[in-house]
């Protein structure tokens, strides 16, 4: 099988990595706007070839479409402006449903394959490109019935064969789920790193107390805005919903520690605690 | 060396585990207000027994008290009150200022040490304790100059053998910077995972997105409320201007989606990019 990925960073690279580490792409032919990745990605193995769109697509038999969310609806139906009846386009974006509209008139829409693998990691480019990603990760399968069996039946194939679990959900759950799941997650580690950079400006040795809660809860704030200013902005109506009731349950406790409210507090805590229940 | 341990929880059983791996403690007596954990701290080999304070601490050369902050002032000045002049007493507590203002003027202040390592776990009571715990952690110790040479000097010995590098800080200094890397952290994954579970009442499937981001900001929301109450209700002050500033991050953050202003958002997440720089 011949794969072109568009865009080898971090999610792309990954997913080229898994490819070769598991014999599924004999070529990996490689689309990437800046010159320093492109080069980088062939250093390191993630493409046999850079090309562009237009000449890489006629020749591969799956194309993937790994870009920042924003381009993905666009780079969507040029790709499938460019296939015949046989080829398969899928994305690996983490938003879904402004895509899936775009496409959803298109002529070739049964090609398309509509993917979110979840995984990632704070880091970006394809030096962050690792190997093993995907497995063991649930993967989001969005309008299923969109897609034609054979195409639909090929990328199933590709992830049970990285060991990765598929699941289908439709494009506006998807969304809502991943603003309460993911997105959130990121607001507020860049809000908590913001916090805390702001103090620093005054208490230079704040960080000597940071230990590993810390680092757990702040690093996502490391993660690109190349990457996620599209997918907050994008995902906007899920992302304020989630974030308007994240500041409220936060001013919740904070009128709790206000009030010496230890009852209230405690019982806010053990019912947090029950996260455990899904995270063990 | 005989040691006795208040509180064989999450750092006190740590603790203990690591005296027994370094070979630094010939004896360690334990004093627990629950009789399971009293149980299972034996079973574990936390402790050779379990005495009342009133027993344990006459034969004791070093008293470490290891059990949740509101009890740790009361049990310091009880401590020092059954000590002579040869024998240590060391708290490992993650707040400071009250327990060192309540020991200021104790006619045996000379004899404590107030020590905070800073590690730890979403998890507590004796089953929570860790081999190598407190390795290549900071520990900081509070007030340093209201202790006698020779009591300073074990517990510096102690912290070196078990590789955990020491720093000083005045009480007030520990407070205010443990409230914006640690306690703040916990109430932001309180609030998260609070968030979450509302919304998982009508939205079953939605933790079937939830990837290794949110299960890393959501980490600390497993903590125990019998360890977080006290210790946000205690050093409330710091922990309520932190909060503050950080749901004021989130409002900015929250502004600047609503706007869809990408630049101002690229902008801010960049800055809190630079987190790189402490947290590599």
């Amino acid at each position: 099988m011949k794969v072109l990925i568009a865009g080898l960073g971090l999610i792309g690279g990954s997913l080229a990595l898994a490819l070769r580490e598991r014999g599924l792409a004999d070529e990996i032919l490689g689309v990437e706007s800046s010159p320093e990745h492109a080069c980088e990605a062939l250093r390191l193995g993630l493409a046999d070839r850079i090309v562009t769109l237009e000449e890489g697509v006629p020749e591969a038999d799956l194309i993937v479409l790994a870009t920042p969310v924003d381009t993905l609806p666009l780079l969507a139906v040029k790709a499938l402006n460019r296939i015949d009846g046989r080829q398969v386009v899928m994305d690996l974006g983490s938003i879904k449903e402004e895509l899936c509209e775009v496409i959803s008139m298109h002529a070739r829409r049964g090609r398309f394959v509509a993917a979110h693998p979840l995984w990632g990691t704070e880091y970006s480019g394809p030096q962050a490109a690792r190997r093993g990603a995907f497995t063991g990760c649930n993967v989001v399968l969005c309008e299923t019935e969109r897609s034609d069996a054979d195409a639909l039946a090929a990328v199933e194939s590709l992830f049970r064969t990285l060991g990765a679990p598929v699941l289908c959900m439709n494009p506006e759950e998807h969304d809502l789920h991943a603003a309460y799941v993911s997105h959130i997650s990121h607001v507020t580690s860049f809000a908590l790193a913001l916090t805390v950079l702001e103090k620093e400006r005054e208490q230079r040795h704040i960080f000597d107390l940071a230990g590993g809660g810390f680092r757990s809860t702040v690093r996502l704030a490391k993660s690109a805005a190349s990457t996620w200013v599209p997918i907050l902005l994008r995902n906007k109506y899920n992302v304020l919903d989630v974030l308007r009731e994240h500041i409220h349950q936060l001013q919740i406790l904070r009128r709790m520690i206000e009030r010496d409210d230890a009852e209230g507090l405690a019982d806010a805590i053990r019912r947090a605690n029950t996260i455990r229940r899904i995270l063990p």
